[in-house]
């Protein structure tokens, strides 16, 4: 296992060299040429999709989870349109800022150049395949692909017609590889790559993606849980602040992106919190209060000290009435996933201090969590949303998926 | 012991959130303080620092480490104006870049903020101490600091003058903390604190980086070492090849940025090399060559395979003919060390293809690999060097030390 985990990394290196250099024509007639086969191969994937639906079906998974795995035709035409917008994005690989002059002579600059290998490990929707490998491809990456086990023959099938496209469009197959085993034990093999493999994604529940912090010595940008607050201060407008509760709540409960946690400040506590649970009723929405919620909305469920760092991912809401903007930012300080929060406010010196002083990857004023998403804040498609601060903090796409490196014109100069 | 550095850990992450929002003038009023404590406390600093100084020589250590240990007033001095020149650096925490008004209506744009809690793990001079609490501090973030054991009592007479520093400024004493231990043992307990810490930045030795990178579960922004090739094309102007040569190998053998390997094309190696041997002989250079550098230069000792990746840190250069760029592109790929890399010629084609497939933090034509400064390049005070890909590669200042935030302001948008 070891040895085929190795000779994988050590093609994908090879690859890497090749793609980093392929120009943004190659790269996006292999993207062409991808929307092409999918259509083509459709059948012989929705073939081998099949084996891992009717395995999911015998081992009874949920009708949900059945659902998920299944690559329908309307599943398999947005991986295609997918795949045609990330040609359309532009080129980051090779673009250079300003160039400056230094006292020496020299011209400096920095150019945006691949990453190299990156190893994305995944447990989702077999779509994910097609989506990384695109973005990865683009940005002038090699790509190990680990996808779950449950997806094992469609993630083979949708490899095959990836790498197809890669040779039609004169790349290296090896530059996209799945891994052809999906235990566990194989990982911490693909991890220990750190010659080989310049970055790890993981993107996945709290146990996968813990195992991999805590057995890579690559470098991981972690995917990780959004426990995402709204805080709507004495000073808010209500109306917006209803809208954007519900549109944050209930549009898409079960995405990192959702809100989870609902602070009110005590002065508008009353007057907001019966409107606002009327509404999330409504929707559907159980709501879990702190004891001050709790005499406000009579059906809201007294909380626990469980509630307040979950990630429900479902129609339910924490709702806590604060004291202060100090004390809704200390709460978010303390259960703080580094995701989004936004406040509602119409009030300035407390809206900056909020942009200021609160720590996650989106901040936001008067505006839905749901905006934390790469196509909303202008990045073009996205490969996750990093909640590590380092190298990316937020949603990662193409830029994210590169670096840069310092370029030197000189003319003769050496140093003084 | 695990207790004493998780107890630190605690203490600083609280100290990172308030020098996290402290202004520019309160983190310039600590520098400025610290100016006049370091230079208050001089003799309180050099009696402790005689201790060690003592220590190295009754263990034997050589002049030279004896030399770099000791905290004379010339390096006092520096040590302050390095604090000065921080001091006077731009504070990139809350600069925000372009903000733009998105199809939604909501106005995006990025703000730079800090890490959080930086472990700097180093072996080198006291002064680093110092240098690194100025850096990341302007950076507003809170640092722990583990030197080394022979500078045990030098760092932890700094750190106290430097915590006077902070408390004058009216910022918290935790903001810098010196490890109270420097047994190896220790590391794992603060490298395991990936909860409290956000990044750690190993200087020293390969044996000290790469034992940190395998026991750390924080990120890891390595300084490692810098195999620098100088490449000296067919169409080389032969002047500044010779003068290039020579700033890069013999100005200051001993940094990371020094040359270690000479590659020159075969067309211009008999003409080229005898001048280039006679010259580095002249300043006392050994020579280690191939075959066909052998045949060219009398002196020169045969290379052998433990000659390519060294990096001598000393008067020793390795010499090769290549037979074109792409053989030495290939050499340069296979020794990389992805620290810096400089290829002479006066052929545009040959420059830019240098220029986009060459690996590492800086490529440079025309200049000499001295370059690959924070200072040279424009960054100001660096706190290393990274030659890992992922955030950072290359020098590493201010701006390095701290990563950026999504902001979005609405006005009441949800997401459709």
């Amino acid at each position: 296992m070891e040895k085929i985990i190795q000779d994988m990394a050590l093609k994908a290196r090879k690859a890497s060299r090749k793609v980093a250099t392929a120009g943004t024509a190659a790269k996006n007639r292999a993207l062409a040429l991808l929307c092409e086969s999918l259509a083509a191969d459709r059948e012989m994937i929705q073939a081998e999709n099949q084996k891992d639906v009717d395995a999911a079906r015998e081992r009874g998974l949920s009708a949900a989870m059945v659902d998920r795995l299944t690559l329908s035709d309307k599943v398999m035409d947005a991986m295609i349109q997918g795949v045609r917008e990330v040609a359309l994005l532009p080129d980051p690989v090779g673009t250079m800022g300003e160039v400056r002059l230094r006292p020496s002579g020299i011209r400096v600059g920095k150019m945006r150049i691949p990453l190299g290998v990156i190893a994305m490990i995944y447990e989702s929707r077999p779509n994910v395949t097609v989506d990384a490998a695109a973005l990865c491809l683009k940005a002038g990456n090699a790509v190990i692909l680990r996808g779950g086990s449950e997806a094992f023959y469609s993630n083979m099938a949708l490899a095959k017609t990836v790498q197809s496209a890669l040779e039609g469009a004169g790349l290296p197959a090896h530059a996209v590889q799945v891994l052809p085993m999906t235990d566990r034990e194989a990982l911490p093999f693909l991890l220990q790559q750190e010659e080989l493999i310049d970055l790890v994604i993981p993107r996945g529940g709290e146990g996968l993606i813990r195992f991999v912090t805590e057995n890579s010595r690559i470098p991981v940008l972690k995917h990780y849980k959004g426990v995402c607050h709204l805080y709507v201060d004495v000073d808010a407008d209500k109306e917006k602040a209803l809208a954007i509760l519900m549109n944050a709540k209930c549009q898409r409960p079960g995405v990192c992106n959702a809100l989870e946690t609902l602070l009110v400040h005590e002065k508008v506590a009353d007057s907001f919190l019966p409107l606002a649970a009327e509404a999330l009723e409504g929707a559907g929405v159980l709501l879990r209060g702190c004891p001050r919620t709790c005499a406000l909305v009579k059906n809201a469920e007294p909380a626990t000290d469980a509630d307040w760092p979950s990630e429900y991912l479902d129609l339910i809401l924490s709702v806590k009435v604060v004291d202060s903007l100090d004390d809704a930012m200390d709460h978010i300080s303390l259960y703080n996933s580094g995701h989004t929060e936004s406040i509602i406010t119409e009030n300035w010196s407390r809206a900056w201090r909020f942009i200021r002083e609160v720590d996650a990857s989106a901040v936001m004023v008067n505006a839905s969590t749901r905006f934390n998403d790469g196509g909303e804040l202008g990045l073009g498609a996205e490969i996750g949303i990093s909640t590590s601060k380092l190298h990316a903090y937020g949603p990662m796409g193409l830029v994210e998926l590169t670096t840069e490196k310092f370029v030197v014109f000189g003319d003769g100069q050496v140093r003084a």
